[in-house]
């Protein structure tokens, strides 16, 4: 039952994803479907993200860490919605030349994460694809009803929030393309935050609480909240100086003023932006600082529409080309 | 906001996908996920299938044709478990010269099937992909809670119904690779049923009132039926004379005797094969055919385990090389 060596689909379903299928809606992948239900009071929440060989990670990327971040931007979708994950479903196309090793890596890659996030493979399919690999992962979440935290609901006077440090994964990305000096102070911390995000999963609860509008930071900083912006029928500001950057983010831009542009608007950040009103901006903070989750005031939202003003340190408007990283036309790995 | 003439991410969605998203749970795409609640009594049915170009479809198949194609061979799987279909999310990578009239008649295609099916668009991922397209869908239904037809209820006795005709796919596949002279009688009906699967969801309420095991034939009729045996703990025959053809495919068959192994193992049929106890078959013939779906028996389940044993017109056992077709390791359209 192999084609040069290799396992056929039958043959890599039961060795590298059963293992992965815990009861009881999966069936242990012995069926042709998997079902689902909400807990009572509950409704589920679903997002599909969809990562290209050659578009979204390199081809000689290790496979534990593209099954991380397959999987890992669909649980920052849940956290920027208040959701919890339940399951997830896993479409893996493999390029003509896949080898039984980065199967076997890529599915120890789905393990481990499993096992940190709490949930299970409920489904699948693995096919041949004509080009490079393509991992599409379909992530099923859980809400209380009603209780789905929207992009719309921003409210002029809201305080703007940003979880963690922005701009790492964009400048992680250029580091990767060896666009800057690769021994660059900090090097390693930026290539690890543009591989393998960090869903802020212990937010979720806070955020149901306290936050007006939330999302997770996919598209940049600047982008993203301008989503957030139009879906609510209002206009912000944020601030550059409170904009949180991790250490070797800050001497980058130190050293190469430019790049603040990546900061602001280069995406894949996987960070949570949510509004929040003033009056309970302050037990967001303590709630948040409880789960163990570093959040920033970075704005606020005001009355009005069109896209956010950005302040640069002195106070004055900054303009950009464009607002928004569009993952369609983009080519992050060429 | 356009490449070369063509629109963006954020355009495509807005022109061609978000008129495809009904309330309420998509949110018109406006928003990073979506939400789904059962109806009381019912649990979610979940199931991920794939396309890719030059693998499963060919680069010039009309773009209205694959976009059913590749929703309906997600709702064949609902209909073989006996569910309803809610709703689906799509993840889209496109190749790099894609064109906005290839996804102009995509969404066409989804948008017609919509329609006839009564499903709407919950959310989705469009990108860039590094070879050629691949269209996942991730297809939602629905089923009273508990009531999923499985694979592994079939029983010693029990009648083996399929529904349609069989084969007509996969000899259509070589019409469609020109194998077949191209005038053969009936090619255009054989290449319709290869292009265009007709999901048996009429029968889904039928099959749950008395079917002890079904799924929809993908892999080839002995091999599905194969599966079936193998999750009941049973084994069983399949009487190749019982089994329901299409004129052009027996006339095929006829002519060239080595396209009945096609038929029996060649796979994407997309009709339903179920067992019933003996006792309901004959209610099960008639609700079938009140529901507009034609059911022929084509064998019965015995005790006893290993694959099933399929009999041809003289009653003699046949062999085959590979009993299932294996979606992974073929080339079809090569």
């Amino acid at each position: 039952m192999s084609e040069e060596g290799r396992p056929g689909e039958f043959e890599l379903i039961e060795r590298y994803f059963k293992p992965l299928a815990s009861p009881p809606g999966a069936f242990g992948l012995t069926d042709d479907v998997a079902v689902m239900q909400p807990r009572a009071g509950e409704e589920l929440v679903l997002k599909v993200d969809t990562l290209a060989e050659g578009v979204h990670f390199f081809s000689d990327d290790p496979p534990e860490g593209i099954a991380a971040k397959a999987l890992r931007i669909n649980l920052s979708d849940l956290a920027g919605k208040g959701a919890e994950p339940r399951g997830y479903l896993l479409a893996l196309s493999l390029r003509s030349d896949w080898t039984e090793a980065w199967v076997a890596g890529f599915s120890r890659g789905l393990a481990a994460d499993q096992h940190m996030y709490g949930l299970s493979l409920l489904g699948g399919d693995t096919t041949r694809a004509s080009g490079g690999t393509t991992v599409s992962i379909t992530a099923i979440g859980s809400v209380p009803e009603g209780k789905l935290v929207r992009r719309s609901g921003a409210r002029p006077g809201d305080i703007v929030f940003v979880t963690g440090t922005i701009g790492d994964a964009a400048l992680g990305l250029r580091v990767r393309r060896k666009e800057f000096d690769q021994r660059v102070p900090g090097a390693e911390h930026l290539l690890r935050r543009y591989m393998i995000p960090e869903p802020r999963l212990r937010l979720a609860p806070v955020l149901r609480r306290y936050a007006s509008a939330a999302l997770d930071v996919s598209d940049g900083l600047v982008g993203d909240f301008g989503h957030i912006c139009k879906e609510s029928g209002v206009t912000g500001t944020i601030e550059v100086a409170l904009v949180p950057m991790s250490p070797p983010a800050q001497r980058l831009v130190e050293s190469q003023p430019d790049a603040m542009h990546w900061v602001l608007t280069g995406g894949d950040d996987y960070e949570v932006l949510a509004t929040v009103p003033e009056g309970s901006a302050e037990a967001f903070e303590r709630d948040a600082k409880e789960a163990g989750v570093a959040v920033a005031r970075i704005g606020h939202v005001a009355a009005g529409s069109g896209p956010p003003t950005v302040l640069d340190n002195a106070g004055n408007p900054l303009n950009f080309p464009g607002l928004s990283f569009d993952h369609f036309r983009s080519e992050p790995e060429k």
